[in-house]
């Protein structure tokens, strides 16, 4: 394509969310990785053996490297303020993972730095990038079903016993399912409902004393202009809510009923809080159990955030990993979207859009504030009993 | 049996509620339907050349019969209290279809009249007399899974679009789904969270000018202890969640998936009011097009109202209509629950054990009114825009 660049983004952080990323960044030809830094030094090792590129200790080091154009902020959740903050200050452009940050003030830094040095500031992945939520919500902004109304959303997995590091089960660190989940599930319900949350009533559920952070909750979104919607979410590995989902899972992949309840088994294995660490390090990029994507990384679908269904006045959307039933008024219809060739290339879309292109970002650090602020009003409606009003709404922007 | 004696029944109104009860009154020989009363001539005359026994006019002289020992009140809604008030004052025993009533106040004059009389009162069918629920109901009393946190229910269905009355689309005439619909829905949750709500936050839908009532909700429920239920409905007919339920349908059939939209194209032929309340007519017992029930009328399996996930702390719990799925911490199981010998058996045994027996109803007065003050909440919350604590909520008993 005339004037198309190649984006040399720079890794903070190989853990569990770069590891996720990963294949997207081998398979898509129009972003190349060009460093990276983490503590770890095996997965620095690991990292300079498979690129030959450099990886740094510090994510000052690795902004200061003058081959990177881009940021991909990928460390745990407490820090992903900072980190924009750094990436900005050597006027990098950032990628920040959900979610953006733990406070609304962290959110309203980071936006201002990367807007004070004049580099963009993009909050991702989640899953409201997912192919079927974007062609849903494509298919609303058509008009041709009329306005959405009501929003059904659910999810139900194993997350709570996926390995953890400790900090990761204490909520105030960003752990638990509001932080970690929440984002997803609210981003593709604010995407679907136009945006703006006008009140959120929630209740969350931290049952097992061994892992004190919710790992449930039930919320009510109203939101201006009068549809609503509800999102329900449960990390206690007991449904798996794929079974809905013809047993494709969260990553497009295809699963097996008889695994219920491997989560807890594998983690049976880990006699302590440093054993659970070390066996999410293992699995990490770099760690002993690690494995490299195998080429060609096509999945068998997208990947979604559990069932979801979306009531418009003239038709229910439901979109699922691999297209997106229409049941309008006279008949029902399916809408298939065949799997990405790149997994998650619709993140590398929105980079180039934005930084390479110049276009306003999607997910702009002012929509991710604003789903980081339902997410937050999610945890003061339960903790308090009462209905909430989220700040910092922001609209969805047809496009 | 010793002592067993068949109760004889008079029925209060031909309609709707009859044609889905008759099959039961036909298999179960511990009833016998011995009078009924009408103001349809039609429906009168199928009765008195079905059964030989008396059909007539009026609620007063159906009750005066000394033949009838129970009055099953199936009148429209509206009619309800005023109904069971005439039974009482008769001395019979009443069951009153669900909705119990329309305000609290004609609830707690009904269980007043039939408390002075001396007489028993019961209020069902509903959908919390299914065998599943009631099963996963025992269960969660067994102790095996833990306490109950989470509570999630959903229902997609074509109630709007089901031929009506003129007032069955009018909110204040007891039309609607909110009246209709979650008097099951609530039924069923209350049953399972322990029965004592605390916290109502709702949002409902009325999005179809010509059938200008609520077609759908979604409720946020708190209960006493800290559990918490998601219920949602829509009536709209476009998704049908009867597809997560195996395409079993609400009363236990096999539906078949290319029937989407059947029930507006058959709603379209009516092309007025009129036309449409005589469609209506026209399938009840009677009518030109009641089909009498086959017999034996054994269903395929349970009825059931929709997908149903009740979250344990050591399980979830999912009834559906052939049994209950048991996701437990270590493996998942299913509880088979053969098809019952008689449809709706769950109405008759809590009849005899009630009123022959004279064990405490389940389905009491006391219970149903509760139920109806969470849907009333619900509406008033939906109209006020805040969460609202409703009335007279009395606990599940464990048998």
């Amino acid at each position: 394509m005339a004037g198309a660049r190649t984006l040399r983004i720079g890794v903070a952080g190989l853990g569990r969310a770069f590891t996720l990323m990963l294949p997207t960044f081998l398979a898509d030809s129009r972003v190349r990785l060009v460093a990276a830094c983490d503590p770890i030094a095996s997965a620095r090792a690991r990292f300079e053996s498979d690129f030959g590129m450099p990886a740094y200790t510090t994510v000052e080091t690795l902004c200061a490297d003058p081959a990177v154009d881009l940021v991909y902020v990928a460390t745990p959740h407490q820090f992903h303020a900072a980190h924009v903050g750094v990436a900005a200050a050597f006027g990098k452009h950032a990628m920040v993972e959900k979610p953006m940050a733990l406070s609304l003030d962290e959110c309203t830094a980071m936006i201002d730095a990367t807007r004070k040095a004049g580099v963009h500031l993009i909050v991702g992945h989640s899953h409201s990038f997912n192919t079927p939520v974007r062609r849903t919500r494509e298919l609303i902004d058509s008009g041709a079903y009329g306005a959405v109304k009501m929003i059904t959303a659910l999810n139900f997995t194993d997350f709570l016993y996926r390995p953890r590091r400790p900090e990761e089960l204490v909520t105030d660190a960003g752990g638990g399912v509001i932080h970690s989940q929440a984002t997803h599930q609210i981003d593709v319900v604010r995407l679907l409902g136009g945006g703006l949350v006008q009140s959120v009533r929630a209740h969350t559920g931290a049952w097992d004393p061994q892992r004190p952070t919710e790992g449930a909750y039930s919320a009510l979104l109203g939101f201006e202009g009068g549809a609503f919607a509800s999102a329900t979410y449960s990390g206690y590995g007991h449904f798996d809510s794929d079974e809905f989902m013809g047993y494709v899972g969260e990553m497009g992949q295809a699963k097996n009923p008889a695994d219920h309840g491997a989560a807890r088994k594998r983690l049976a294995t880990a006699a302590s809080a440093a054993e659970e660490a070390a066996l999410k390090a293992a699995r990490n990029y770099g760690g002993a159990l690690y494995q490299a994507p195998s080429a060609p990384a096509v999945p068998l679908a997208h990947q979604h955030f559990g069932p979801l269904i979306v009531g418009c006045e003239k038709a229910d959307l439901r979109p699922v990993a691999d297209g997106i039933h229409v049941y309008a008024d006279g008949e029902r219809s399916f809408l298939p979207l065949p799997p990405p060739p790149v997994p998650r290339q619709e993140v590398i879309d929105e980079l180039i859009a934005t930084v390479v292109d110049g276009r306003p970002a999607s997910h702009s650090g002012e929509w991710a504030r604003a789903t980081t602020a339902v997410c937050l009003a999610v945890l003061e409606s339960a903790r308090n009993g009462r209905e909430c009003r989220p700040a910092h709404q922001v609209g969805h922007n047809p496009a």
